[in-house]
């Protein structure tokens, strides 16, 4: 292993995550604070209700963020630990960050104070560090990824209050701000760590059968909470409503048109895990922008249909393009399930503005906003990552969680088996 | 393979489900709408209110359709990308279609107008062609089971729609409206599709180890949402508690009585995981149609002790003899987790209703109802589905992905490495 | 096998079981009832909206008893059938047992009324036998365990009583009356068990690749619904608001530190999946006590970072010394998830009230009841449990299905292949 390639994180890691940890604890001392919920809210509900209507909507979305993104990537063989397991710590360390950079932005008397509606929105600052993580999964150390979550948070924050509080755009479930966003800003990143290396694949970058249903596990929780998730920050009451049912008919839709092109681009008609994995997402991303308009059920189902179309094909056709002309290695296919649709989502945002009377160039501002911040900052944080301290692992041991993490012997000693086997018995029995 | 099978799906399946989607927006542009909640409802609620009352249990209902049904059916070694991803798709075009078929009974000004309420029984609906799923589960092509959907909801709604308005029969948890009828659906259309093959077994009609597990993540969570299911439409406050509390119990006494006779049926007194993963679930069925009546919570009990004891029973003695007798091959008992157990709770119903006064002819006309249009209906969609052009598998491909899906290769190489032992070593470094 | 390991449950278990589910439904029968919630409550809401707002919280404690504890010990690479399938058990036992042994220090003209709130504290009361099992895990009959939940719900209720309504103490998120009481509670009872026969280790007692992955399922439920366990039961609105965010910020700094420890006591840096899936999970634990308390976000999130630190080293450096010096072997390290975090919990508690001025000796003497009342109860119990009628399994079936299961047989083929390689083909081909 060439000296470049130091990935013992024994020193580098404690010391860098409890930093950062320390660090948080003391801003949040001197920032963060209770929100008092016992006045009169909206609506003629006292908050208190307001906690106890949004609360519910919080955990569907905390589901989609731990489980959800954790396990959707642990499709790949020999990299469910990491997928699951750096999710959650990116997403911890991710939603302590973003209470702070969101909140920096809307100080009450110099203070936080955060509610229900603040946890869902770090949350939600969360996913397009998860995004991110999707398009670098397996190339990257832990060190780079604890790197990469405060550096993109702090961008997001900026990123979402041009287009949320001085563009004054529409971004209800966020297709933009979060989707196109961590998408792009992810695709920024592999690009700048792009790795010869690995241009014709690596054996462990693949599933095996039972990594795939675990991916499923993640798919499905996405998909069923999917309507939280683009309704949470919507006004309470109908616009929450006409949110829900505009995501439930627009995934529904969605799952129709990915399972049939899934079948029609495959030679014997065969559905392909990857894209029912990840194009049946499609449709609640791109409706995020209008979740809140009235389209119509009809309308939404329009944007899912559509969605479920483009984001399959891009699996198919797009993804093996991009990594061999422009080096651009999207170990999920990021660009597909959040690039495209997150686009698509903005671009129907511009056209409902436009036809009800909106401001379409605010839309507009907003989208361009959203990719051009996530290209420039991606590219930045690549250059930070790509760093040869931050022990990223040689192309031999990506995809590969033993590299970073203890794993049960078992799975040597079959690799043992299978390449020995007459003396894997001993060593089994030893 | 002879020419009567023809399982590549590439046209026949993108064709009917991308139709069919299309379709269906067009009827949705037709006949659907927002419902408007701005005013006020019952019990001094505002409709506002209801909403956030009401979308926390949808999501678990939502939950138990697509996470517990679709990992239930995983038990199968080779089948767990079909259980889960066409579980998927059969519930996205259900809930669809469900919208459609029960919207049309009630239309408000010419429209359906969608609420929380409407969307907790799509997936109702749905629910019945999940069950019968599991009757035919391994043996039939993703087109057939399309066409399934679309004739089951329909004559579901029919079904629900004499039993609810015309009847005016309770049956608050659908013991008998969606798992009788389900049940005894998909048994008819496993009959009329009977595989003579079949007869003595097939090598991949079984579990492994990790697919009991995945399972087990189905009924989990159908077991802890089911009173979720059993109170969503019951009338709010007082009602729904009493639904909750009864299937909290029911399906608490079932656990015991489940494990107990998986026990005792056999030789050694060790626990079978399919009656843990199905017959602890019969409570909740059983306890259906009463589930908001003054039952009392050791009534509930008495319910689901029983159940548990029946459902058993089924698995162990029953399901063994209808296969051999009468031809009827039910992949994964639904005969024993949904009809019997549907039919106990509408027989339990007819006797509360007795006893408390109500009308127990429309109870005993409810259930029979049920059941005789669910057989037919059954058998005439199995007729349907029999025809030779929509490609169902061959009996050596039953219960095998690999027909209908592409199948990671290690699947295949260790498979091989199980049969050639010395040659797998190439082939997985090739 | 020595006559003393009658294993074969076939009678025994199911009169045990049966024989409670009977008495269980007898005592319902006299003293359960349901709650009249139609009259109107605190914060001018309604019983019924209480219902509602509760609810929610209730699915989401369920959750973690069923799902978080079910698969977080089903890391065992062969254990899981038990792990899951027994956790199951327990708790549907366990709870309809609590309500009696709670309720019955709490009637209501001679009733226990059941709503939401006491199903909650049902759900529970059975974490301390969920938490114990942890301890005994693998080497523990279904009629010993059953036998537990007897007698640890009832002196756990008894220990409940005496700390919230003699004492008065505060323990909201119960990090005394649960996890230290279920912890040393289950560390008795497996001292009373020890087996000098797994002194050095047992070839099951590990983990396998997907088995780690399971588990997560259980880690990451229980990591994100934490904050309604934590809440639950909280004063509603502006209390229930703090406990949330405390245990939130608490366990987010948790994650940090226990990845930090991880990396840092490893040689290569490397993570290990036991403190991944545990010690990420203490800061919950620890918050509980003083969940509800005004200790600031930072403080919430100081006892979480103390708690990961303290957990890991637990895992790292306690448990073998545990094991080695004092006879106690507790498979899971509840020791270190439940046990020490919950001491800290109870300081911490102690600390606040000291600060707050209320009575720090009450929440002294609540603590100390609750270790010190849970040491000796567990003792009785494992003494009880060790009469040689109850079916134990015999050292060398620890930690396996197969003695209580019927497991596929592929497992067993697996391992028959492994040990006899060229045999193997004609056993899967039979």
């Amino acid at each position: 292993m060439p000296s470049s390639y130091q990935t013992n994180m024994r020193l580098k890691f404690p010391i860098l995550a409890i930093s950062l940890e320390i660090l948080i604890i003391i801003l949040f001392g001197v920032f963060v604070t209770y929100k008092d919920i016992s006045g009169t809210g909206s609506h003629g509900n006292s908050t208190d209700n307001r906690f106890h209507a949004l609360y519910p909507m919080f955990q569907d979305v905390h589901v989609m963020i731990f489980i959800g993104f954790g396990f959707l990537m642990t499709f790949l063989k020999r990299y469910g630990f990491s997928s699951v397991g750096f999710n959650m710590l990116l997403a911890a360390l991710g939603l302590q960050w973003g209470i702070l950079m969101q909140g920096l932005w809307h100080l009450h008397n110099g203070k936080i104070e955060v509610d229900v509606y603040k946890m869902i929105n770090a949350d939600f600052s969360t996913a397009t560090v998860l995004i991110s993580f999707g398009a670098v999964l397996g190339k990257t150390s832990p060190v780079q990824l604890l790197i990469m979550t405060i550096l993109e948070i702090t961008i997001f924050a900026m990123n979402e209050h041009l287009v949320v509080e001085i563009l004054e755009a529409t971004d209800t479930g966020a297709s933009m701000t979060i989707h196109a966003f961590g998408a792009y800003f992810g695709l920024a990143v592999t690009r700048v760590l792009y790795r010869p290396g690995l241009k014709n694949g690596h054996e462990n970058e693949g599933s095996v059968y039972h990594s795939d249903l675990f991916a499923m596990i993640g798919t499905v929780f996405l998909w069923m909470f999917w309507p939280s998730f683009n309704s949470a920050i919507a006004a309470e009451g109908q616009d929450q409503l006409i949110a829900v049912i505009n995501t439930y008919f627009s995934l529904s839709a969605c799952v129709l048109t990915a399972f049939a092109i899934s079948s029609l681009v495959q030679e014997k008609g065969k559905f392909d895990m990857v894209h029912i994995q990840n194009a049946t997402l499609a449709g609640g991303v791109a409706v995020g922008t209008c979740a809140d308009m009235h389209i119509g059920p009809y309308g939404a189902m329009l944007i899912g249909f559509v969605a479920g179309i483009i984001s399959t094909f891009g699996f198919k056709f797009l993804t093996p393009i991009l990594a061999s002309k422009l080096g651009i290695q999207d170990t999920c296919g990021v660009h597909n399930l959040h690039g495209m649709p997150g686009v698509l989502g903005g671009m129907a945002g511009i056209v409902a503005a436009a036809i009800t009377g909106r401001s379409f160039q605010m839309q507009s501002a907003a989208l361009a906003s959203s990719v051009g911040i996530a290209i420039i900052g991606g590219a930045i944080t690549g250059f930070i990552m790509k760093l040869p301290i931050w022990g990223q692992p040689p192309d031999q041991n990506c995809f590969d969680d033993s590299i970073y993490w203890e794993v049960p012997e078992e799975g040597e000693e079959e690799e043992n088996h299978l390449a020995h086997g007459e003396h894997s018995t001993n060593k089994i029995e030893a």
